[in-house]
């Protein structure tokens, strides 16, 4: 049953049939006036999703290519910086800053636990001299099912001065990211997460605080030049051709955002993540992130008694629903159940049913038979 | 009627049902056996369209991502490269080369005359410290509806041993680019044009000459870090995210380009060409590239008599044609036709008569009603 294909992997997401029908329209141009209707009101919806004033500017990229944008357009050669690494994609902002000769020190914390704000303040205390000109973080860690305390990480780092860089894919349109409130500088995210839009988007927004900083940043670019992606949006516009299908799926799912309301659209992915890991609890199956440092995008299970990878290939093969595996190290240890963009409670009690008939086909017995279907039932009942 | 829109702009290009249709599946997961598949089958029909055992990867970025990574994969600061410019894409990719510290010399023609190979063969046969490290050029210029001489430049480029980097971003699926015959080292194209889908997937074709300056090309990079897609290409995958949805639009858009066959969809592309310039010709409106030089995916046509920009609002608002304009000094000077892509026969002879109803409404009327129309007829006859 190939069209029935469900995805519970931490991206792309499941797509709304009225954003997949936008899709299909025929591309207009990008030079008209039509085109320039649309960019005006994505834009305005997207700083409604982001919460804030700043730009946000949209990018034909994946994620990686708008966090990449967010870091080389506000230093230069050598400049040093804070990474804080805890998973795969802290991990890979590393490797942007040290492959853009960046002067990069880190503070880190193992896979699966979450970084202590309280080293950050320490390291970033210890830098008298104000050298450190950002912080780069990873919000919502995909690879482990971990989210960081970016609130209290982000205190530190406004008494020091130094912008911070949020990986925020993972986690906007799921959690919340309050970017004036806090004042974050610069925060990343892709289309194919909470967006609930096919992948091939990228948004980036920017604080006044890193436009300054972009006055004087030598670092080379052209592609991922955000000043010419401002500069353009300023017209509604757009420096290079957009995906223009892409952008009529984000119209399209903006309004459905919209109208859900962002307090909604948060209390959803809280009661998707409780009911996720009351049922892998009751099923006695090891959740991979503590309580409370779990992320509301994506719940990582990592089991003992039976085959990560089995449980994702009978998932598969048997009930046409798609988990993520782990990634480096934690490949064939972990199977990562994403509930995030549109998900409801409906797709996570087929998902927990589906989970237990699998437990159950692989010989893996040590739960009582509906445990889980009844626990995560009792926790979206509470919340 | 706002759904009967036809683009005759040069990208995006009208895209067939069936590609718009495949793009409304639901997304599947990027790291999928179910995608795999698709990523063999697109890359083995990659290489036939460029006629090329090279390397074809496939970024999810617009024609200008592509070409950029084109040029910084190859090259380290400082490198002295020749970039060959008549238009405004020429002249964007001395923007990129500069952008990057290269050490850019030029060779240029005015926009809408074509690149004197003479002065390039000079240019490189100056070089004889061999310091010239690559050759950057546009092939079909989008901005003039100029085609520069790719053959007869890239024989002086090989008679010299640079590396040759071509923007065929209107040029490849439209005129005869054969990457192995000529040995072109990387060229760069875009979805929105010959391709036949909507904007967001670019392509690069690699050579091995150009993989072995790879090794040692120190410039900045990661999202547009080709090794990196060449590495998960062998294993039928991506680096980064890609945009599966477009991804099924160019499976569909290869298998129909593949059933045309390349000798049909260049004939095809020859014969617009064709009947576009005599028409043009047959309505008295002088034509901005001379014969000779005229690309198969774009007709620019400079009217005095009658404003372009009117004829451009003319067919947009009472017959539903997108023209482009012209770019930079050329706004308002020319309007452009584009021809590349899923256009046919019927679509040309459409946009003639419409063109000869706008000209009327505008009051010009220096041509036999009909001329157009029947000049069109006869060039597609005849070929």
């Amino acid at each position: 049953m190939d069209d029935k294909l469900m995805l519970m992997i931490p991206g792309p997401t499941p797509v709304p049939e009225q954003v997949l029908l936008a899709m299909t329209k025929h591309p207009i141009g990008h030079r008209s006036g039509d085109f320039s209707k649309i960019m005006a009101e994505v834009t305005e919806n997207l700083k409604w999703l982001h919460q804030t004033q700043n730009d946000v500017l949209i990018l034909a990229a994946s994620g990686t290519g708008a966090m990449e944008a967010g870091i080389i357009n506000f230093l230069s050669p050598g400049d040093r910086v804070l990474a804080l690494h805890n998973g795969k994609f802290g991990e890979r902002w590393v490797e942007v800053a040290k492959a853009y000769g960046l002067n990069v020190d880190t503070v880190s914390a193992p896979w699966g636990e979450a970084l202590d704000p309280e080293q950050v303040r320490q390291k970033l205390e210890a830098d008298t001299q104000k050298e450190i000109k950002a912080v780069i973080l990873t919000h919502s860690e995909t690879s482990t099912g971990v989210i960081n305390d970016l609130e209290t990480i982000n205190r530190h780092v406004k008494a020091h001065g130094a912008l911070i860089m949020v990986d925020a894919v993972t986690s906007l349109g799921a959690a919340n990211v309050p970017i004036d409130a806090w004042g974050l500088d610069v925060v990343a995210s892709g289309s194919q997460k909470g967006y609930m839009i096919p992948p091939g988007l990228a948004f980036v927004s920017v604080s006044a605080k890193a436009w300054e900083a972009y006055k004087t940043a030598t670092l080379p670019k052209f592609y991922l030049d955000l000043g010419k992606y401002r500069k353009d949006a300023a017209k509604n516009s757009t420096p290079f051709t957009p995906p223009v299908n892409l952008f009529f799926g984000l119209q399209a799912a903006l309004r459905m955002l919209k109208a859900e309301g962002l307090e909604n659209i948060f209390a959803r992915h809280q009661r998707l993540m409780n009911a996720t890991r009351a049922a892998v609890q009751a099923l006695n199956l090891p959740l991979f992130a503590a309580e409370g440092i779990s992320s509301p995008a994506i719940t990582a299970v990592a089991p003992t008694q039976v085959e990560a990878e089995q449980v994702r290939s009978v998932m598969r093969k048997r009930f046409d629903i798609a988990l993520a595996g782990g990634q480096d190290h934690l490949k064939g240890k972990i199977f990562r159940i994403g509930h995030l963009g549109f998900v409801g409670d409906r797709d996570l009690l087929s998902a927990i049913a589906a989970l237990e008939a699998t437990l159950q086909e692989l010989g893996y017995e040590n739960f009582t038979p509906g445990a889980g279907v009844t626990a995560a039932a009792k926790a979206i009942a509470k919340s």
